[in-house]
């Protein structure tokens, strides 16, 4: 791997976030020569591949680096002799996305790309896919990395590791890091005086914080997280405020804001029905800025990731990325917040999961920092959701319909029963191009079988 | 205990059950001589008991046994020496239960009396009661049995056990038992010829089948259950026929009545809806009922169990727990499906929980055959009704708002977010009486500090 | 199968235990109904199989039963169709176990035929034995019951789950069926009025005592177990004196009489190398039991079981198979101490490991009565006796010098080092022909590259 | 604790130990500023404090820091206000311990410090001291961390954690860091060029090692350290090639010095009555050694610690601790190996008890990285000992005679039966005057009564 520099293969290498992961790879080059990044990209998206992949050429170009971008539709020719393989794709493009949310939200329900009823047909439609990854890395790069940031990210961390038996995956999220420096900027302190303990699953995590004198400054936090009474708290997150201060001080952990969706069912639901009837849902808002995004990479003067880019979401996505990449490569023991095996580090969970947890970063891979047996008010959230993703990858991996049923009537943010079942047929068909697996299911409920 | 007869306190025996239970004794008189039966309750109980009182007494006479029924509100006296105490008691009355139906439903949330908001409110309300009479007994009868068919039964066994450490105590529902009845009558057998194998939380238990063949018949009544083609299915209870099939079928377990909030949440939620704005709740029909039943029980000629008894709801119950004590003083190892501690028979919950499970009964207590793991698909309902009912336990037993809150929002039949949170202010005020270990919490609320 | 009648199939048909099994089976004809029994043995044990199945012919017809009696040396023609299937053989007949007892005495460590590095050995020779006999009932009769009393018993039938992959077998010991009848006589009562409840592994099982009215009586056995102050003790059993009061009374359970080597170890080595320097080992002693009890069954008159066979050791051990097999095919739900999958019954231990305990016997197998945790001053015993069982069974199934080297050095009963070593391979050379899966390491060791 | 500087208390100051500790303090004062070091020893101590205690005057005074050394008697005193208390007391000096190794080895069993018979009596002795040093500090220093590396570590942290109910306690010792410089040397690379992970209990771990590629070393390690053909493998360590290669192998972790006491317990047997019978045991040389230590540090000239300490075994030990401190009081994050709480670390053990395990170490004390399951080669192991260990604590914590007796009979180190108990029997009258706890006990075996 030294002699020859490294290869980094990026699946969905057509996304708008590739800048971000081109400049994260220019910054570290000292560290980290990179001497050929392959981005690949399906047919559909070839276009897009094109735009942002002469743009990355033309940003590695500018920063004088020796290292070669190539733009391919062939995964297998970029696959052969990868050192590591970062996973960013979406099946189905940003239409899919948009699906996930407006069906669930027609039927009264949570339409979100990563949790509900949405997250978990994202999840469906993804599974098959990274398998194949995984099946083409087994053949054409046996040493490689997986380093994966394709949503839901904890999901398909599970999948390399259950389903694919691939035990060098990590599994990676943007959640954390936006957490920490939100957390240091409300006690007024670097964030690496601080000690952050993280631990459940993937937009689904709690963390307590520790200072230099080993003092838990973790209800610290939540009082100004949960403090509504005046701006000055120093949190610009509205989001964040709306949490319930008595549940978030009863749980002693700061839950990451994804757990709005489980916490505050009713006000999320009614922020999605207001966008759902007037300007769109998030993906509808984050198609119209992906558009301009790729006018901007047009221009063929522009060499740099552009300021609009943070606006798309999903920020210190790429960067993170190219982090654990860096901390594999130089063996550096970073502290990150991953997805990885659980083996015990959360009690409460099976052994063989896939955990989002604090964990050492080198060379041998990550290794988590142990964390134990959650209180009530947490493990029984933690535990159906395990279950629930466990129902969503054997479903994405087998199109078994009665565990794709399973998993809907367990999701809390799925009102159970006959609207359940309406929502996942009417789901099912409207993916049918991306679920392969379910073709029979599908046919059956076209011909009100199911 | 042998020589001097056996002494078995009822506390709430002003209750319409209570025919049933003395029936109960009396028919088991033979094995189980009972010397004195004490029916205890409070004042506000005094004129119910007074009636139900009178009339046990006029069956035991009718019986020609030799038995004295005692009518008491001073529940220490009772419990001396006791062998046995049964519970059965309603803390607030049937006016408590019409407002755990009610209040939720005024939300548009389940309101019932063992499930989401009214259940746990039941649980608050009764947890300090249940304490406070093993209290007595450790002082009063230390060698009694205590078999409790109060209701969340599970919870309030739970209860005793954890924070009233008080090991002899068996919890009992009449669900299993009517399962039972049905799956046979599906199967055209003998209830004695098949084995059915309990395991889960009351009132959400799951089972299998099998023949004495040994072969499983689970999905054989499975499918009779879900089949809604026809009338002549031999089921009569249309609640049952409202499970999606392909859930049931893919669960390969039996699941409980009660089930249906968690898996047609929906279609229980619109029935409740349409019972709340109609003909009133279950608990405004049962009042009714429970007023003609009293008017029966009047007449001083009565000295049998009347028909009318059986639509009451709760069958079974008073039966079963005469055999539970039957049993333990018999020693005679009957198969029932009781509630008790865990030690791990269900691997996936706490070691100190209560579970329900089926377990042999003898002199000893209960000795549960081993269950071990659940699939996913039940893994994750059980995982996070347990971690809910212990947050209420330890709600009720300390009156701590934060973990109501906590559970109010982990329970899957609360919509969880402010309207949870006003749901529970709102019940804790309504229940204000009943209340005491929350007296700060409902005076802050009151106040609108909470 | 009720149709046909039963076929049963006795692999180690040859055994001088087979009389017994004979009778068993006539004894509860009524019940279950043989009309064919199949003694299959091989062609070392051909003389034997000649001479006892003769003799078992003539039991029959003396009972005038309706059952054939078939003998044979072709295992497969045996198996055909058959509906349960007893093990009794011994791999290398006596002389095996002669050496499994002589060679460690001689290096001055425990020769036992279960414990030590003689069960371990017994163990290497019968686990590929086992597992031949699984594939041909596979193929052969895949719906037929596997009763299993080949020792190590328990080692054996893990076997049969873990690396045979075969559900339906039940393993059989005779020692709690002993020590039961002992407990009873100890306390004066009848053994039905008394609950045992068994658990731990085979040949290292604890148990405790309940009565009638509930009461624990355990320490009332062991201070009867442990009193040596007199004769009138009314306990027989000499080696059963021999525990230290102490260490029993702490435990609060009644050991099996084989702890005696894992508790009073010198004693009971004291005890071997007397025997062995003098009247020989106690397969030395068997070999001239068996001798002679072979020429009683020669008598062309004898059609009955005869008194001699109860010298041999290892009575109750065929009526129990006779009981299993009775419970299995009339669904009788008898109690039985039996070796099966722990599935969580003992949560100290692996859960997919084979335990003995307590369990109910019906036409679905065994089901365990849960155990729960053991108290520290057992949980290490039987927790590095599992380990040790798993290294030798993996060893025994792969030829595995490492796994085999490992379990002897983990064994208590074993001075590890050197001589463990030492012990080890003459053990292996001496044993070689039945032990093809380690000719590699057999031919080093000769070569004294091992 | 920043403003007026570290205040740190040694128990058993008068230790020969104690120059290297206040070497190590001298060299990290400037990022651990000690203000005042309290020498605490008791009266029979007096003069060994006294001498050490002048030498580590003189040590500061050369090293002109502004550091205080007090001598005291008084620990009630020495431990107001404490930031840092460590603990290296030896309750019956030297002569106790050579008691715990000739004892035992005069029934012919191993007779050792921290294993086997000699090993439970330490801890046996110990427990009620350290117990009662916590008792003193939570009312005189209840923010302290107590650094404790008296042994038998493992279990005196265990006690402090489970009997003590005191968190703040790390438990150290010196064999992982021996350990890790021989691995490196052995590989040829710096030790900081490569990861290790350790985990197990104090003195029975194993580890494994990674280098900066991500490469398990660990195989190539345990091929130079069980190479015995040639004197150049680079290992120096005698002792440490006499592990049987097959074993070490197929276990693939390295295991720690002292399993060899529990894989090759004969030789290690012969070694010590060996020395037993010529030149006096370990302890019987440290005498020695200790009285010209002493002698040494008499030299009012001397004000560093002397070369001749490093032969008195348990070098490392005091710069472990000081580093522990440092890394507490500076909030480092430096990996170290720690007994501390297990809190599902190792999957195998329970819960709550202590492990030695590799750790991060900051203000907040020891965060464990997580190690998940063991091989059964080595479950089995460290299970029984761990039962062991409890078995211990709760017997030095109570006086309870059948744990001891039980401990006995577990332990692999002691050949259980009447040669065991004789052997407890003798411990404890020979130590009586530090087993104020086991007086009735012992008052009963002078009396032939136990």
């Amino acid at each position: 791997m030294a002699n020859k520099g490294v290869k980094i293969v990026t699946i969905g290498g057509g996304s708008s976030y590739t800048p971000e992961l081109v400049e994260g790879f220019i910054k570290r080059y000292d560290e980290l020569p990179i001497r050929e990044l392959w981005l690949v990209d399906i047919e559909e998206g070839r276009e897009k591949l094109e735009i942002v992949g002469a743009m990355a050429q033309r940003m590695v170009k500018a920063a004088g680096i020796d290292c070669t971008v190539h733009l391919t539709l062939d995964r297998r020719e970029a696959l052969k002799d990868a050192d590591f393989v970062t996973t960013q794709f979406r099946v189905g493009l940003l239409q899919a996305r948009i699906k996930d949310e407006r069906i669930p939200l027609s039927h009264g329900m949570i339409g979100q790309e990563t949790n509900g009823a949405g997250g978990m047909f994202k999840a469906l439609r993804t599974v098959p896919v990274i398998l194949s990854i995984v099946e083409d890395m087994k053949e054409l790069c046996p040493n490689a990395w997986l380093i994966n940031f394709t949503n839901p990210a904890g999901m398909i961390t599970q999948a390399v590791l259950t389903h694919g038996n691939w035990k060098k995956v990590i599994g990676l999220c943007n959640v954390p890091i936006g957490a920490t420096k939100m957390d240091a900027a409300a006690l007024g302190v670097e964030e690496e005086d601080l000690r952050f303990q993280f631990a459940g699953l993937n937009h689904l995590h709690w963390h307590k914080i520790k200072d230099t004198k080993g003092n838990d400054r973790t209800m610290e936090v939540i009082d100004k997280l949960t403090d509504v009474s005046g701006v000055d708290s120093g949190i610009a997150n509205l989001k964040m405020l709306r949490f319930l201060p008595e549940q978030i001080k009863d749980l002693g952990m700061i839950p990451c804001g994804y757990h709005r969706y489980y916490y505050m069912t009713d006000v999320m639901l009614a922020d999605e029905l207001e966008e759902y009837n007037t300007i769109g849902t998030r993906g509808e808002q984050v198609k119209k800025l992906e558009d301009s995004l790729f006018e901007l990479y047009k221009d063929p003067n522009l060499d740099y990731k552009p300021e609009e880019l943070s606006k798309r979401g999903g920020t210190h996505y790429s960067d993170a990325a190219c982090e654990v990449i860096n901390s594999i490569y130089n063996n550096k023991g970073t502290t990150m917040v991953v997805s990885t095996e659980n083996n015990g580090t959360i009690d409460d969970l099976p052994y063989d999961c896939a955990v989002e947890v604090s964990a050492t970063i080198d060379a041998s891979g990550a290794h988590p920092v142990n964390w134990g047996k959650f209180p009530a008010s947490a493990r029984g959230l933690v535990q159906v959701m395990k279950a629930m993703e466990e129902l969503i990858i054997e479903a994405g991996a087998t199109g078994d319909y009665g565990k794709a049923l399973q998993a809907f009537t367990m999701n809390p943010l799925v009102v159970s029963g006959d609207g359940a079942k309406a929502l996942l047929n009417e789901m099912l068909v409207a993916h049918e191009a991306h679920l392969p697996q379910f073709a029979d299911s599908i046919a059956k409920i076209k011909a009100n079988q199911l």
